[in-house]
């Protein structure tokens, strides 16, 4: 099958033709690729930033986005069956440790992560994952149109739902970023809440559909954003959702942040610095966010297929990877690249 | 193997030599039962109560509270391992549908519940479960010491834990029954909270034993129950767990719950006839509880290895069964009767 | 001024001129009534449905949803000044005792209800109450057309912001009575959650209006409501609101709700008869409710100041509060009648 | 009466005759001290530390940890009546605001905060304060025992208080710090959990103490607390509770905290600087504490009634004060040092 490999780091990847995967475990499933997303991880693995971490073996399959159909399933498998539409969650679950059996999918001891770890990823004819990964959509769904979901969505998702009960009517939640995590966030706290939305952006074209999808009021990022959110609301928002968490955003999020309020935190690259009486005299919080767990997954399908959260695709046959990668690092893709097999 | 087999119902089972449980898939675990439970529902079924509902071929294993050593694993098991001290969840979860991805085991769509659905028991020398129920335990346990835990143990756990958020220092809970699920629910409110422990029993030898392990009033149950609760408690508790809810208790219970407050339902047998102008004027809940989860039952086994929650045990050899089942109708067991292969 | 009294059960109320209400504590507010509900509490008062319960001194005046305009207040009072528009709970609280310090208004061990127990209510043109009842507007309300979210409002409001943590996306609520209450009920569940909502009403009418308004699928409650509830949700609802409660409607509920659900009394006049066992097996809870908090009246005055959450009224002026009464009884209020002084 | 006065700072307070306070307002509560605690922040008043942020008008009485009995009560006052025993909330609050509602009285919108802000504080004859701070104990409760649970009880127990959901069996709670604050942190642990508690501080006297009052285990912060504490917990505990926060311990309790878990901060001096990588690969939080609800003190003197949770004192009569302040920064002073007029 075709696949887009990393070879080595700092350079494009190649379009390599490559042995299926095969079933190794009973809930072991094969999924054929309707669409893999084209997300800025993999920007950053390309450039080398996770080789620490992850350590994967090279050549390697990329692709942590993934959506299709059920190809082959192992004998344990009984949630779905060769033939149906899945989404897949990003992280492949145990199911048997003490994170798993509390549905804290993201912290299972014995989790991995296909296209990040050492384990082939989607941007490929077929994918390994297993029964634990896939989430069964309506059969017409088409996996091109709703893969961004599988990591964007539910890492967007998962944050919103964390802070639900902080967000009753009367409070207002800031989002930082509005772009693709951002975008979905807004559309999951109109869909979840009635709160009070302000979303705060650089770019006025962002912030124009920031409105269109559920924002209340939108300020933009020109150096004055700390104090206009201040001013909107009265001495801080209940909740700052912050996208960005990078250049500064970080202190902007966390001063945009009213007494007993929260700061979430979902982008990452700066550093915050905070003196621990901040944390004592405003009785504040800073809460972590990472991806989220199957039932996050599972809860926000159910909102897409209610058209309630969408998000716009830009697709790129399989072929095309590279210049889908040259395209989201020059800002020219809108929503989310997709690659389709 | 031995294993005690109910061939009829109203009639005594009978300990036959069977063939020993074989693997069947991937996630089954065949566990060498070191301690098998003898359970009031154990009566209930002999007596036919539960044929219709779960409709069982005949003859089969009953024992559905139980604890041993790993025997023999399939391929896809990876929790446990041959030789592991366990004790089993009474209801093997299948880990993949809605219910258990949220944590909820009791819930789940595809469960089994050997020794009592149409699944052979532990009342034998080996029994079939799945990875999913074994939880395991610090090799040196005695599985018979413990076993109690796995039914008993886990009902009276599962409903103090659910309910801690509602008794902080300053409320009073009422534990009705102070049999053997009465107790371990006193020994986890000790453990797990701050609140004030009220029990209410006919017996006052069971009173004594409660004020050992952590009671701090008690009530004898002659008729002036409800009125001597409310007047320990100045109109109320804020929860009351019934053990009993049969034979009137269950009137009882909704009567000493304070408005509110909360009703929780363990116990079975009886009927509540309330009007709702008491759930609306009272603002008072009625709460259902099975059983409980695999955290649950992984979170007493820590209170249990720390000595903070205790049962004491009788035991039989596993030829013995019929006479510990007599011994339990004729209220002759102190604690938990256990069978011992 | 002018008052709507009771002088005797079963009898007309008649208009009477008495004293303007004097301040008599520190934390006393007069209110110039801008518009006062006419519930079926009112009905069920003249009918001497409460006279045990709250024992009143004849003659009387009723009204207990009201909104207006503060006239005076006692020197203790901070949170209000004269001339502020404002909306009354319907129970004025002492904020001292430990519900209050909890939020808990309703469980107040000090509270009154004016227009129910033995204190004056709003069918005047002036009304005491205290500081901690008044709920300050945005000047330009008019109180005639928010006074009906004083009580029937906030009690539904109540219910579904209680139930909220159990409606995540993929859930279905059912709520059963599509009067008043119920399209309050469905308003705020459509604003603060993306639940399924299933109406279930006898009139058609009112399912047509509620189809408008937020609700996804309606049922006739012709004999075979619980049965189509079971089919549209494949086993019953997560929760279900009983805004009705009687004359059958809450075994119909109950029996609506699925395993781990619950069912929510908020309507009353009925009774539950239900076996200790179906809350075991099922492990579902019944959940009482009245009225709600203060908080909840501010958060529900936030929808309603957005536009989420609307009611219809039909005014009367306050000499005319007999023929609002009679209208009431016979069925001919569409929304809900308010009484203008 | 005699009071303890900041003339300047810099400088040791006078012990001077003024008039005793008198009501002002219809929810005033004067109390005649029976004990006051003397506390670091005392020292920090004096050297100036919260001049500019509570700008007092000088000279005033310091002492914001007090107990005593009832000695007049405004117009409006309900729940105290002279003669009553109380202990104090440090910060009297409105029971207007949208945050006293909801039961989060720091937040209330027009608290004051006797000793601190401008207004005379305890360590005098007489105090004056409001209604809503007064929590009533035992008639036969000696003030001066449980004075210290006012600030430093309370600030302790709230922190504990918000962490229990956390703390399940099978978890591990870190105290960062065995001072009076720890100890008493130590206690609420031991009384309200069931989760293994580990101490970490420099001086083994305290970690003696704190084995003797609940502590599991205990490591001497000697430079390789992290790693042990990494070691004790198989990386890292799911809460640490921090009552230093400065000088290097913040970055240790954040490092001590596991994946998913929560760093509490209620020591304040120091600064986190932390990269938001590590919230978002850990999903970790830090929570930020104040002080404590009037709920908080409430649930807290229960529990030391009930002899659950106690602490050193060290008397001093009211013309000693400053040698108590002298002690106190010297460290010589075992638990706490309360002025007794």
């Amino acid at each position: 099958m075709k696949a887009v490999r990393v070879h080595e780091y700092h350079a494009d990847p190649s379009i390599d033709e490559i042995p299926e995967p095969q079933l190794r475990g009973p809930l072991d499933v094969i999924v054929k690729i309707g669409g893999a997303g084209v997300c800025r991880t993999d920007l950053h693995i390309l450039e080398g930033q996770w080789a620490d971490l992850q350590n994967p073996d090279l050549p390697y399959v990329i692709g942590h986005e993934n959506a299709g159909w059920v190809h082959a399933v192992g004998e344990g498998v009984t949630n779905v069956a060769v033939g149906d539409t899945v989404i897949l969650h990003p992280q492949p679950s145990c199911g048997l440790c003490a994170a798993c059996r509390a549905g804290r999918d993201m912290q299972c001891e014995n989790a991995f992560f296909p296209g990040l770890s050492n384990d082939d990823g989607g941007m490929a004819e077929y994918l390994r994952t297993t029964a634990r990964a896939c989430v069964k959509l309506d059969p017409s769904t088409d996996p091109a149109g709703v893969a961004a979901l599988a990591d964007a969505g539910i890492t967007a998702y998962h944050a919103v739902r964390k802070a639900l009960p902080l967000l009753y009517p009367g409070t207002t939640a800031v989002v930082l970023g509005a772009g693709g995590l951002g975008h979905i966030g807004v559309q999951c706290l109109a869909a979840l809440s009635a709160t009070r939305v302000v979303v705060v952006d650089r770019n006025p074209d962002a912030l124009a559909l920031a409105r269109q999808i559920g924002a209340d009021e939108t300020v933009v990022a020109d150096g004055g954003q700390v104090q206009a959110v201040q001013e909107l609301t009265g001495g801080g928002a209940d909740v700052v959702f912050d996208f960005v968490a990078e250049q500064g955003a970080e202190m902007d999020g966390w001063r945009m942040t009213r007494p007993a309020g929260s700061y979430y935190v979902i982008g990452y690259g700066g550093e915050l610095r905070i003196p621990t009486l901040d944390f004592v005299a405003g009785e504040k919080n800073v809460v972590g966010n990472i991806v989220g767990t199957y039932t996050d997954l599972a809860e926000l399908m159910v909102l897409a297929q209610a058209g309630k959260v969408t998000l716009h695709t830009q697709r790129y046959p399989l072929d095309r990877a590279v210049d889908a990668l040259r395209d989201l690092e020059a800002g020219k893709v809108r929503g989310r690249a997709i690659l389709v097999p």
